[in-house]
């Protein structure tokens, strides 16, 4: 099954407690696209600059992962420079250089119009309106958003909302939109503007998916080593959409099961830099943790 | 089998964004003990003073509680009074007035020195450890401790350490412990003092079980009224015993399930002040909410 992400392509510049690291791929639909081709095939729809190393273009397509939606813009690559203290939680972005992203305006090639998964990774809600008009409707749109737009769009993200299937959010975006604290009340409430659902990430302390007559709780796979927490909100959407696309069908058990794959996906992407770890990983070592968090929740 | 615990007897008075309440039933041993009644059989140890009132007691008695152990000293009853605002995971504390608990040193009863089951709740490890000496070894020793103590008394928390079976501590007093952020790595530090096993607390987040061999990650019960998180820990811990000596056999199947049923217990305590909710829930409302938990949490 098809799978179509508009999101950003970046190059970071990231440091941790856990060293420090210049210029690595980074950006959300990289991190999607990378965690989703575990699963299935996908297509990127973003923007760099002529700076952007072609290797990571060779990259893309050696993991499965369609470039034709990959315009090069004159002008150089966003580039996103942040650190992260012993709170991996947080992000302090040091600087933020959108170069080319600035006027990203997503035109979806005629012969990906009709992706049967697609993911709007966090960009300006009014952009991720123009893709949707722009594709067949899919099966499934799963939308990020972030607090930026939650507060100078809110309007657009409303009528968005309307049109897509499963919103992600962090926990302060879910309080943040719904002005709720109780996050089964600020479910509800996003809810209410028109998703089947939503997935709340909560970072090291899992994951909550809410629809209409059903919810669902999962912790975090519990890691020895976080390195670099960069990503791994869209790490864990790749995983989870990847896994969808790859079962073919939708229902509850599916989307239980998807969640976990993409708290995997993720778990793996945090050990290491940009999506290094993701690179060393096999289809076996994504099934034996799989296993392990089962063991380790199971009562 | 029976349980005993050993902890404070306490009025509290609290305020929460939901309400406000004065000098109303609280303390350690009072929350586990009624958490740990609904499954067996438990006696306090505690102090009291000459103004606790006797409907209280009676209470205990009608719940299962025995209270031989339960003295009154010359004095006023320990009072907290405190304060919750919309992050309901910190207390802040506005007066704290210790009396006849300052003096508290724990005389267990002759005809309650062989519990099979016993819990140390929060007080000076010094005492506890006194305690420790005056029962025969029970099946099962967990205990409790706060950021005072680890500050205070550390090395009559490592010497105690040697003799217990559990240690339950939350998330930050663990890091406080260890001296280690990563919470895989500080449990294994907690248990290289000599418990079998830690478990940890997140509240909101959850809970982790450390031993040797395993380890079991859960989730909370999703909540929509959280009223007042006063002693939600005792009453997991009471939970958590309070099944196990009912369960009678202690592996790890029985410790995963001991770990929900204290979380559910939990849940309903902070659904009202005090032990209010506790008072008006049947085993039937603990068993359906275990059926919702594992629903919820199935994959």
């Amino acid at each position: 099954m098809s799978i179509l992400v508009i999101g950003s392509v970046a190059l970071d510049s990231v440091e941790t407690p856990f060293g420090k690291r210049k210029e690595i791929l980074g950006g959300s639909a990289t991190f999607f696209s990378i965690a989703a081709s575990f699963f299935s095939p996908v297509d990127i729809v973003a923007v760099v600059g002529e700076d952007f190393p072609k290797r990571y273009v060779t990259l893309f397509k050696n993991n499965g992962i369609g470039t034709d939606g990959l315009s090069v813009s004159k002008g150089k690559t966003f580039r996103w420079k942040g650190r992260y203290d012993y709170d991996l939680n947080t992000a302090h972005t040091i600087s933020t250089h959108l170069n080319v992203f600035k006027d990203f305006d997503p035109h979806v090639p005629k012969h990906l119009c009709q992706p049967e998964f697609l993911f709007l990774a966090n960009i300006d809600p009014d952009l991720q309106y123009n893709v949707l008009r722009q594709v067949k409707r899919p099966k499934l749109v799963a939308c990020d958003s972030m607090n930026y737009w939650i507060s100078t769009k809110r309007r657009s993200l409303e009528k968005l909302l309307d049109k897509i299937d499963i919103l992600l959010l962090n926990d302060a975006e879910a309080r943040q939109f719904s002005g709720e604290p109780n996050l089964v009340k600020a479910s509800q409430a996003i809810i209410s503007f028109g998703p089947k659902a939503v997935i709340i990430k909560k970072g090291e302390h899992g994951v909550f998916y809410f629809s209409k007559n059903a919810h669902f709780v999962a912790p975090a796979y519990l890691l020895e080593t976080i390195c670099d927490p960069t990503g791994a909100g869209d790490t864990f959407a790749g995983g989870m959409v990847g896994y969808i696309a790859c079962a073919g069908i939708i229902n509850e058990a599916t989307i239980r099961k998807s969640i976990i794959y993409g708290s995997i996906l993720a778990s793996f992407a945090v050990e290491d830099f940009s999506i290094n770890r993701l690179l060393k990983i096999s289809g076996k070592d994504i099934r034996d943790r799989f296993d392990h968090f089962r063991r380790i929740t199971k009562f």
